[in-house]
């Protein structure tokens, strides 16, 4: 049912409609989440629902008030590569995990005044990478050591905020994992993961759109990998609509909820923290 | 418009009709080709026109008498490995070619009763190979040399047929190149070209469901290849259909014309007269 | 036993003396194969022992009357890679095998004055992949078709040879091939194999000096592969040297033998023949 | 000149020898350094010299004092992999070096016999990787965070030591990088490393004992790459003893000092007491 109209309102007084699909500007998911709730709709949010905790919990009690199902928009769980890795791990092929990487570096900073409101980039851009984090182990992370500095570029650091980091994770459960990231690699988007377990490892590359290799008289080459998440993650961001819709439609559980969403915030807010104070620092330090 | 009829004169009779899409079975083709365009509509029609030159002939005058576009379904030009190398030959990025290979095998051999009215792997299956030949060096084949053999199954040996072929092409440019075909490749559909140029190679892999890699005890792998043609070229199916729409709409010409697509019959005929009189075989002898 | 002499009968009277190498110019392999042999030493003779058919019958007749071992230099079945094709193949590994490719390509052309006196392409290139062919397949080829051209350099047909070709070969067991030849290929040495078989297929690639992959802000580059044959199959020549004073040490059997290196030269003869008559050649017409 | 006795000091009177290669138990490193050097000889010792920083101090000054020559055999430098990551980063390939990764497993722990007087994993197995960390960025560390845990073998940990372990470096010019070591990779030896910089990046990945890919009815496969250092190292061993050779016949310099070397040793101290702590560790509080 296309249906276009300039108070959200409208939308949501409208019967017909079952489910509302947000993806406004970050500072409006929380209200309209309420309101949603509020009008009995099924919610997909894009990710985050809000950079405050306070917010977020809000917004949570009113979904749960309500009953309605939220979803919201980590589509990287979609994604074919990081959902074999998911597979290796939970079905045991891999064995027990025991250390986990994750490359997660955009081919370019955003704009500036992006940067400035945009929460930083933990909560920006590394809050996908925690989520990936917990999806692919199945446990929650106990603590959070980040080593990070400005090395793309300076105006970024003089707005605050930083763009190169490694963040160290130690996950309930024992396994230890990283994340890089990088606002700026040359090459391309680069989104990868790695799983070692105690009977074998799983890696993934990044995704190309040939296969093409060329032999010339200086290297052997190929192209770029697809350059940003537009290309990358099309069909992920068409599984998880696909997942919400099914979920609608069979009363069943969404796979992303609201209280999974929440975690990657709390994650953000540590890593920030670790930051700043210069040591290691316990999600039930800031959750 | 969605419209189903009983009988396709009722399509063709539509005003509200611009163009039509032929994808019924292959002894239909031709007639169906001459109805529409005698009814003044554009005609998208699925490989091969038919299997017999006098048939395909007269459906092409019937086209061009009609002025109406006709483009012909070799959608795996489309395809984003393939035209990668068309890309790298057509730009002098490898030279001038010399040397062309072509890897085309299929999961698992259709069910006898088709390969029975199929024409012949030559016809059936080697026809996408023999067009691919021609639209990467771009430029048209002199000669063709059959090895073949029935080495997947002798019952398709005993309906006439054969089952694995290595068929050998010589461009009027001087090109040479090699079509490997099976029909059963157990690791499923595989899809491969490589061109040798004076300036360098270029190649193509098979393209996969995901880049997980997996390292155990035993071995490193991978999963499977995409395992047939509506997985593997899925958006070259897209990307044809839309190419035919944008030719009809824009009045300009379709990328692959009838005349194209009568080329890959005649070196089918070819192929199999090689075989059966086990000498090269010109096309100028069967065109 | 270190020792310099100006006459190669000196070594052949030293009793000392229980095996000799033969690395000389082609055109005095056979004379010093049948002095070797009349001297009761044990021989290893580098590829081909002639070029001429009854000269190297007249040598194998001479090392068969003296008892003596004859080992001759087809390297490449030492090297790991082509050793592991085979063992697919022998094993059972990937069934019954079907389709054969060798690529074979040199990063550039010999002199002019070397191809000359060569013998040809066939006689001089080819002659390692025919026996990998037979070795890989582990059967012996009953016919062959050849299509090749000049390419690379008209100086090399002004002289009567040839310098790119695609060599269809059909095996007594019904397994057919295809060596792809170049003179030149401007990304360095060109090594692979690939076998097709009822169970699985097995493929190799070219050996790099490193395993670096280098992306930047125009591809995802590596280093050229290995350029030539002293590098390319270094732990070869070791190894099939080691294998041929194993032989003479343990009075075991020789890993190529005269007879093996034999009919690598009777397939060179018919490869040109069929070039020339322009149609495939059994070995039978020429052996 | 091949010479065996059971004192070393015999070898260290004899005039005829200029240089004597340590290889015996770590705590007699230190002893013959000083009695090596004490007789004028130069030295190529095994690393490390000592796990105790003092010993290590007392060893190289003895070295200084009589004018020796010392290199200390982190031979990893001389692998082609990872002097090729080198030379992207001095070259300025990848122009400034931002991230670092080094995945260092071994295949298996060690006896646990050995494990106990092994210094522990920082000392015993990370010290390679702290020394190419700082070869591949050409700078030093500044400060070490460890987080570490016994996943492979309990006994390791009631032994005192670790298994498992994910150490960032913070190097002076700003570069961040992490260390990934396991006790144990049931695949084999993993020995990679990958560095981001502003122009772009580079990644080596393991060494394999053939090229050979199987593609059969279930996965794409390839043989584990090679198990140990012995099979892994083996050029890389050649080498630098040829780099060691070549510097005390020229009388130039060596390529891995008594200095460089105790660098490591003192990161593998930082390592340890990060974990005892649970804090970032800076260099210059154990130096």
């Amino acid at each position: 049912v296309p249906k276009a109209v300039s108070d959200h309102r409208a939308l949501l007084d409208d019967p017909a409609i079952d489910a509302i699909v947000i993806c406004s500007s970050t500072d409006t998911h929380a209200r309209f989440v309420e309101d949603a709730a509020a009008a009995g709709k099924h919610i997909f949010c894009e990710k985050p629902i809000d950079q405050d905790l306070a917010t977020i919990d809000r917004a949570l009690g009113a979904v749960r008030e309500a009953g309605v199902k939220l979803q919201v928009g980590f589509n990287r769980r979609f994604d074919t590569n990081f959902a074999r890795v998911r597979q290796a791990v939970a079905s045991g092929e891999i064995g027990e995990p025991h250390l986990l990487h994750i490359i997660s570096r955009d081919p370019a900073p955003p704009p500036l005044a992006y940067i400035k409101v945009s929460g930083g980039i933990f909560l920006d851009m590394t809050i996908h990478d925690f989520d990936m984090a917990q999806f692919l182990i199945g446990d929650e992370v106990d603590e959070i050591h980040t080593a990070a500095g400005v090395m793309v570029d300076p105006a970024i650091g003089e707005a605050g905020d930083l763009d190169t980091a490694l963040i160290t994770l130690r996950f309930a459960n024992g396994v230890l994992g990283v994340i890089d990231n990088s606002r700026r690699a040359v090459y391309g988007y680069d989104q990868r993961a790695e799983v070692l377990g105690s009977k074998g490892a799983v890696s993934t590359a990044n995704n190309f759109p040939n296969s093409a290799v060329i032999s010339g008289p200086d290297a052997v080459r190929r192209d770029l990998p697809l350059n940003f998440f537009i290309e990358r993650y099309t069909e992920s961001f068409i599984a998880e609509m696909n997942a919400f819709i099914d979920a609608v439609a069979s009363g069943g559980p969404v796979p992303v909820t609201g209280e999974d969403a929440r975690v990657p915030v709390v994650m953000a807010i540590a890593a920030r923290k670790s930051h700043d104070e210069h040591r290691p620092v316990r999600l039930c330090e800031v959750a």
